[in-house]
């Protein structure tokens, strides 16, 4: 529906099987170069480069740019030293130097005397950026003008330039140390006079990151300030690179991805569409640590429950209420970690706004511990009858302390889902973390102390 | 650190005061509107727009459309009928569309006839696409060319209507019907021979969004293909708008807040950083809603538990993993449930994968199974002793008993995390809303059969 006549993988490959260059050739030529790359992942790796062969270098590798990280390793593992270094050199910075740091380094070291001087540098600047910091996922293919050109001698600039540069929409005005003067958008000298002056036409006041700022803020400043590129420079206040639109959503996603993971007890694979290409194992290795590590935390909760034997033994009603009391507890624990994690993300609250959140989120609790506690009291009053209960206790009073400690779970819960992000925060570690489910287990036994605590102060034993 | 001299607000208070119109008109000037935008939003309304009311009507506009969307509805109530036509005739048409729907009717009636005809009617055109569809986030001040033109005339064309566009970066080539025949890059237009024919530089294989898809799906498609704004057309094949880049960051956003919200059983609240300024009230309606209805279904497991009293007041040890068991299902379903809605999401499965996708499931959960039914067996011999079991059964066949429900509590709860978010998109229901904590409560109730059904055959009672 979104794009017409793609050609279908069974007909790539009698293409292939007649060997017919021709048409293989136009159809990359024609065809968006993520769409390519989307119908030849479906190839085997042979078949794949046996198709890109056909496309021209350039083409080739920005095809090539479009696979996911995993088959590119792989396809680049297969090639010969002289085809993978050629690849390599067509290929944009910053894609360039994030496939590097991920191939083994016998194959590294094979590639790099391959290459051109320049680009070797290039790959060695751009990959030693820590991974998940603006210089990591920026692009050293821009647009650079001096500020004593004319309107029309920058277009011409940029026309030269053009085939080479992730973008000529934005370009940096640079002085002799490559200090960010200002910038100009394409659109801007195609309106100014032609024989304007750069200098004078330039926007000076430029939004910008530094290589070692985070990524994530970085794509949050793109956004903002509805940007199609950012300059990222370094401590000298030299222009390095910049981080370009598309970048900015593909770095959203991921962090995004990472958020739910981590909301969700999963480590590992933080690529997109993975699910069907990792193995049993690889799924397990990556859910077991998590769930072990919590189930051997919720062995504090059986302690518990054995330890106050007695009065379960006593009052057995007591036991029906326990799953709705731990649920309770993490369902509203979650929702409050889930919108201070979300508040700390978007930068509105900072771990100083401790005290003001506090605030808010108690009051929140308190109602939402009134309207849960009637609840359970009406419960236990309605279908309590049935169950073993010791004599000289009324139903009311099972009621009573039962819905007070719903109440206090509900309130405890939700503080500490507002507290351990915060807390979390100011040790600068990731909110996300110590979110649901670990917060589920933590509730769970606080739950179950203030629970059976309360049960045996009202209930007199 | 992003940005250099940024004006601060008591500084803004101080001009305003000072009544240095001159200085303020010049802060608007120099500063990105977004960052204006910030700064006036922590003013009073008032003083928000007498700020504003320097600023040339055209960019006072645009800082406007930065604002969110509540600070615009009711700085537009507080303005002149006048004033307000004003504004929203100078803003981009897909904010300005926006912004309408989100005003109460009076205010609508009020405004719309002191509007030009052309803007009424765009009004109009853009508010009835239904709110989640490409149409309603489309723009439609997008520049277009006739085949016929050569590179030159389009640049000059472009350069003309630079002022009313989203964007000259992209522009689309139509016929008299307004039907897409292709698109040319600003880019394109400037590496082209001057006299060469759009006809013959343009892209004819163009990817495009209905006005009737989801905005989800159009956001998906230019991050796929890299673009810098997707068109949009009518069921007749008209062009009638394009998403733009920015557009597709702040869905992608949205959307993901939202699935983050539902899994965390949060309703309402979809607007970025409303933590804050949401209310007391606000927040416990948008958590009471599921909070509730969970712990009226987290009943069922209490009415489970009091029909195996009998079994509870026997072997009182059991009791003590019941907590464990909740927390294990919970973790175990939600990890599923989240891989598998994130695949859902990422068009990388779809709900007739279901049989590949269990085969799998089962296979990681049955690992998992063992790994978990091994600790809660060493568990209960280790510290089991000191509770109290009837004569004749040893604790060996309790702690079997144990890891054999809690095995397949793991694997129920991870086919159920599984098989949930794929029932419901294939109800065309969203994914994410069946995911814990509904599946949490669901597991519960499941885990808690399969135990003490288990117990009870096991125990031989």
């Amino acid at each position: 529906m979104e794009r017409k006549n793609p050609l279908l993988v069974p007909e790539l490959r009698e293409l292939l099987a007649a060997e017919d260059h021709a048409t293989l050739r136009d159809f990359c030529q024609e065809t968006h170069p993520a769409a390519v790359a989307e119908l030849i992942a479906a190839l085997s790796h042979e078949e794949a480069w046996a198709v890109l062969r056909q496309a021209e270098p350039v083409l080739r590798a920005e095809i090539f740019s479009h696979l996911d990280e995993e088959t590119q390793v792989e396809m680049v593992a297969s090639l010969s030293r002289r085809e993978a270094a050629r690849l390599l050199a067509d290929m944009a910075p910053d894609d360039r130097a994030d496939l590097f740091k991920h191939l083994p380094e016998d194959r590294r070291e094979a590639i790099l005397p391959a290459m051109a001087h320049a680009e070797r540098e290039d790959i060695r600047r751009l990959a030693a950026y820590q991974e998940g910091t603006a210089g990591a996922v920026m692009t050293s293919d821009y647009a650079t003008l001096e500020p004593g050109m004319t309107a029309s001698q920058a277009i011409e600039r940029l026309r030269d330039v053009a085939p080479d540069r992730e973008t000529i929409y934005y370009a940096y005005v640079i002085d002799e140390h490559r200090r960010l003067l200002g910038f100009v958008s394409l659109k801007d000298l195609i309106v100014a006079r032609r024989d304007a002056l750069v200098a004078d036409i330039m926007h000076s006041e430029v939004v910008y990151a530094r290589v070692d700022d985070d990524q994530e803020d970085a794509a949050r400043t793109i956004r903002k300030y509805d940007l199609i590129a950012l300059p990222v420079l370094d401590s000298a206040d030299a222009l390095v690179g910049i981080i370009t639109h598309d970048d900015a959503i593909d770095i959203i996603i991921q962090e995004h991805t990472e958020d739910m993971e981590k909301f969700m007890a999963i480590a590992g694979a933080h690529e997109d569409a993975v699910y069907m290409r990792t193995g049993v194992w690889g799924h397990f290795k990556n859910r077991a640590l998590w769930v072990v590590a919590l189930a051997v935390l919720g062995l504090v909760s059986g302690f518990i429950v054995q330890s106050f034997e007695g009065l379960l033994l006593q009052f057995a009603v007591l036991a029906a209420f326990m799953p709705m009391l731990a649920d309770t507890g993490g369902n509203t624990g979650s929702q409050s970690a889930t919108l201070v994690v979300r508040a700390l993300a978007l930068r509105e609250v900072g771990p100083r706004d401790i005290l003001r959140i506090l605030a808010k989120e108690v009051r929140v609790a308190m109602l939402l511990a009134l309207l849960l506690g009637t609840i359970a009291f009406a419960r236990v009053l309605v279908f309590g009858g049935g169950s073993s209960i010791s004599d000289g206790v009324s139903l009311n009073t099972i009621g009573l302390a039962i819905a007070i400690a719903l109440g206090l779970q509900v309130i405890t819960s939700t503080l500490i889902g507002a507290l351990l992000p915060l807390g979390a925060a100011r040790m600068k570690w990731d909110p996300a973390v110590v979110a649901s489910p670990a917060l589920t287990t933590v509730v769970d036994i606080t739950g179950l102390l203030i629970y059976f605590t309360t049960a045996k102060l009202l209930l007199g034993l």
